[in-house]
């Protein structure tokens, strides 16, 4: 156990920017609530998987929906206290720690703030070990762990606790009322033991963002290059480097789908890209053929500054470097890839590890 | 307190079709419910108001959904019981009695089943003295009393349960997880005291449903006519009678809406009327006049029989008589009116109750 300074948080904000591939919103603001909450009611604690005893209950704090409203409608507080205290109405146990369900701009941010807030330490582990789009797109399904119960809040006062047979119909229910709610939510939900979260999360990986957020920070200073630094951190590719030319982006069912088209330059002068997007970076085209994929890691990062652009954030002329980044091994088992891999996102293509698809396209393009 | 007989719970049912102004689905599958478990677990026993302590909690069972479905999908069993079991890990309070929400098909009868079910009593009472589409159209809401909070579940086992900062919030969410759940779901919700059943709700209605049964059925086994022993119950009076000569219906967001046309036969020959519904028949025009509208009861009759048809059972060649009832006093208020009156459902007219509308109508039309 450790406590975060500020610019520890800051470090894992960056960090997981990187790993959220384009989703889980603007950083910026689960990076304020973290921050607000540091100083007024003290650093959150960083706890180790191992320090968990096997029957401790750890809960997981969460914003559902599309990140697009977040940006006008960023409400955290009261009403992701009124979750914790709708859920732990119906759990009717104390709550050791909470953890985060992804590592993504604001949902790997929300449980550093809300475990300053109610004095609890925050595991450091996610569900997924990066962000997805849909809530059933955890470890947890993989192992038959529901994450339901949930419980769910609007800033007006409104909550509603879910329990599902599945993490398919808890996904279907949490979105559904995200967008009665006003296309984003906060809930707190999935009360796991400690020995599940030690067996079927991805143990460690909010100090694997620090860690990426300090590479990046340290370049900065070196005035060395930021996505090298991050490349050499998470042993990923870099695979097109180019300027924004095109953003589609239209919000579905409290989703933001689109894809941005990238034209080459430097070494890839006279290429193109499709990066396309369900509010996470989904595949990445080039020049027609599909060179990553989910649930490897697809993220578009600023050439000049290494930071991670966020799907909403794409704009025309944005100069930018697309890394790949590879998943953790969970979600390359046959069963991770059934559940998380391309096919499930409607891209009928078998799933390619990001290293052997890299290689490959390189033998054949050079 | 007394036990309803199989025949009671008949004339409960057939009097609720009359009061459920062709809403609340068929009573036929709620009847059936109520039977099998009046033989299985005992008769159900109907309880005055008056004999509720100030404090007791009673709770409300319910169907919400559209009708239609219902036919195809009757599964009024352990998903009503999980929903009882959800509110009460919710209210952690011993329950006292159950009551319906309104008085209409389903709804009037499966509190009498899930007495029996569970050995809790029935109170002689509902929220609306009729049915209505929408959940938030209750005489609680005139005294600003909540309906949630409800728990709601399905089949296949998944639940859910909304704490909502008023009644329209509870019903936007209820009708959006119907749907989810396959269009209909099975609820508990609303824990009311003793003393706000007293206060806030409409005493006496399922005995007067009872009432209402009972004269049709006496008047069958006198070979009088139906559909006169129903007036003289209601104080209620024909406003048509005619043949169904065409039937619009669609489902949209969880309602079966719609209208159905009639040409007129004896008296009304030359004449038209169309009723119009959402799930129950909200007003009836007669060449082009509206001569009955919400909150006052507009309920088509098998002219033969005298048998309430309900909208989803509304076809092409049906003899049928069309019946305005005066509604409980408490929707006549200013508040009522407003909540439940002809404008909510989009009709820019002021009410007029059906009496002087009916007799406006009459001098008119001389």
């Amino acid at each position: 156990m450790r406590t975060l300074s500020a610019q520890e948080v800051r470090d894992v904000a960056a960090g997981s920017a990187v790993l959220g591939t384009g989703g889980g919103g603007d950083p910026y603001y689960g990076t304020l609530s973290a921050l607000r909450n540091l100083e007024l009611y003290g650093a959150p604690r960083l706890m180790d998987a191992g320090e968990l005893a096997d029957d401790d209950v750890v809960v997981i704090p969460f914003m559902i929906g599309s990140p697009v409203p977040l940006i006008e409608k960023f409400t955290f507080g009261r009403e992701m206290q009124r979750s914790y205290e709708a859920l732990g109405h119906f759990l009717n146990r104390p709550v050791a720690a909470v953890m985060p369900v992804e590592i993504g701009g604001v949902n790997s941010m929300v449980p550093l703030a809300l475990g300053s807030l109610l004095g609890l330490p925050v595991v450091d582990a996610d569900c997924m070990g990066r962000a997805f789009p849909e809530g059933q797109l955890v470890t947890l399904t993989l192992d038959g762990i529901g994450i339901s119960p949930m419980a769910i809040s609007d800033e007006r006062g409104n909550s509603v606790v879910l329990n599902t047979i599945d993490n398919f119909w808890a996904e279907r229910f949490g979105r559904s009322l995200a967008v009665d709610f006003g296309a984003i939510a906060a809930g707190v939900g999935t009360p796991l033991t400690g020995r599940q979260v030690r067996e079927s999360t991805i143990v460690g990986s909010l100090s694997y963002a620090e860690r990426i957020g300090r590479a990046i920070r340290e370049a900065h200073a070196a005035k060395a290059d930021g996505v090298a630094a991050i490349a050499r951190e998470t042993r990923g590719v870099v695979i097109f480097r180019g300027k924004i030319v095109d953003v589609q982006r239209r919000i579905e069912r409290g989703w933001t789908l689109g894809e941005a088209r990238l034209e080459g330059m430097g070494a890839d002068a006279g290429a193109t890209m499709d990066v396309r997007f369900q509010n996470e970076n989904l595949v990445a085209i080039r020049d027609g053929e599909i060179v990553a994929s989910v649930p490897d890691l697809i993220t578009v990062l600023d050439s000049e500054t290494g930071e991670a652009i966020t799907t909403e954030h794409l704009r025309y002329g944005f100069r930018v470097v697309v890394i790949g980044i590879p998943c953790d091994p969970k979600w390359r088992t046959p069963d991770g890839v059934a559940l998380a891999g391309p096919r499930h996102f409607g891209y009928d293509i078998d799933y390619v590890p990001i290293e052997q698809r890299w290689s490959r396209y390189r033998a054949v393009a050079g």
